[in-house]
């Protein structure tokens, strides 16, 4: 399928994220807001999710990049709805852009929205969405210590996925310290433990998020 | 030692950057500006750069930071002068910042001085520090490819560190393919696969960086 390409959108408005709030009411569209740092695994988790729930929900994809589109070719070879978003060198993406690219699903047809946000611990986190939903990837070969220098980005997260834990074994990361430096910030924070390679811990975290969209199909605001 | 904490000048100003180079200059002191993302391994580099060559060269350090002190916590104890830059949200450094942090150091007493850059692939490669040398560290686990996500970050590097590779056997990566992929964007660009963590490498970087000190010592502009 021809996979459409969005050029960001620089402009800015205080109620855009309410706006896209509103039309993603209207439709029963839940939209989830997938950001961390480059690599830490976020096209690897969103194709997990795919293959997880797609049996169950409508699913389309918002590929954030600030050029090229390899992961949406990735997700359209799926047979997944995707829109690919460049940024042109920009380093988040901003409710303006999603409030541009919704049209152009038929959100008649979606019950799940992912965005691929850039990989960036610093300015996604600084930028509402309209997401429901902020997840943050942490892959243990970052290190535990990152709560401590990107406060932001663990402040604004609902979910914080820890990815990789296959690596566990090879580098020096403590899971329980890295949780608690995130619940000095944020002590509402959801934690799921995952390996978006070996699938380890995605079903507790796809079950978690069957819930959500489910609750937005009952028109439950969150 | 009580260290300096800096916060960051937003103010930019084109000249800038020629002048800390000018600065640079009058004093023989190399600037080495290291970028990569959250936990690529920036910190443990610098490190490991400071315990092979404080010998040889007089160190300084300047750490960016959103928040925290950290690092710069660390550098300290081992004696060597740093200075901590908290850009309070913001997601580089400037060439703004560089400057006003340049008096803060006895430059005289400074053979290098190597700048820790946010950790961010996006941002930091869009702003001249003003240094001699970029140097981006693209770690293994965050996979080969990234140059084609992050292109202008590659573009802009001097030289690419290839960290973790003690960690091949556990990652889907391939030197080779991140080599020609950084190389189509800037073909110049010079490759040191290393490990910080067991040293592996780090030899053949720290050569190569001793030649640079030196030449700028000996009044050589880069």
């Amino acid at each position: 399928m021809e996979i459409k390409i969005v050029k960001q959108i620089l402009a800015w408005n205080e109620d855009v994220s309410e706006e896209v709030k509103q039309l993603l009411r209207e439709k029963n569209v839940c939209l989830v807001n997938v950001m961390g740092s480059p690599g830490a695994g976020k096209t690897s988790l969103i194709k997990k999710i795919i293959n997880d729930l797609r049996g169950k929900f409508r699913i389309g994809v918002i590929e954030g990049d600030i050029a090229g589109q390899i992961d949406a070719d990735t997700i359209d070879r799926m047979g997944i709805p995707v829109v690919q978003l460049q940024t042109d060198g920009a380093c988040h993406i901003e409710a303006m852009s999603v409030q541009h690219m919704l049209p152009m699903f038929d959100l008649d047809a979606i019950d799940v929205l992912f965005v691929e946000n850039i990989g960036n611990l610093v300015c996604p986190a600084e930028f509402d969405t309209g997401a429901h939903w902020n997840i943050t990837i942490l892959s243990v070969p970052e290190g535990d210590d990152k709560p401590l220098k990107y406060p932001l980005m663990y402040t604004v997260s609902d979910v914080v996925l820890i990815n990789k834990i296959d690596a566990l074994p090879y580098f020096d990361f403590d899971i329980e310290k890295a949780k608690q430096r995130i619940l000095n910030l944020n002590p509402k924070a959801v934690f799921f433990p995952i390996s978006a390679k070996t699938g380890e811990g995605v079903d507790a975290f796809c079950e978690w998020i069957e819930r959500q969209i489910a609750a937005v199909k009952e028109g439950k605001t969150l």
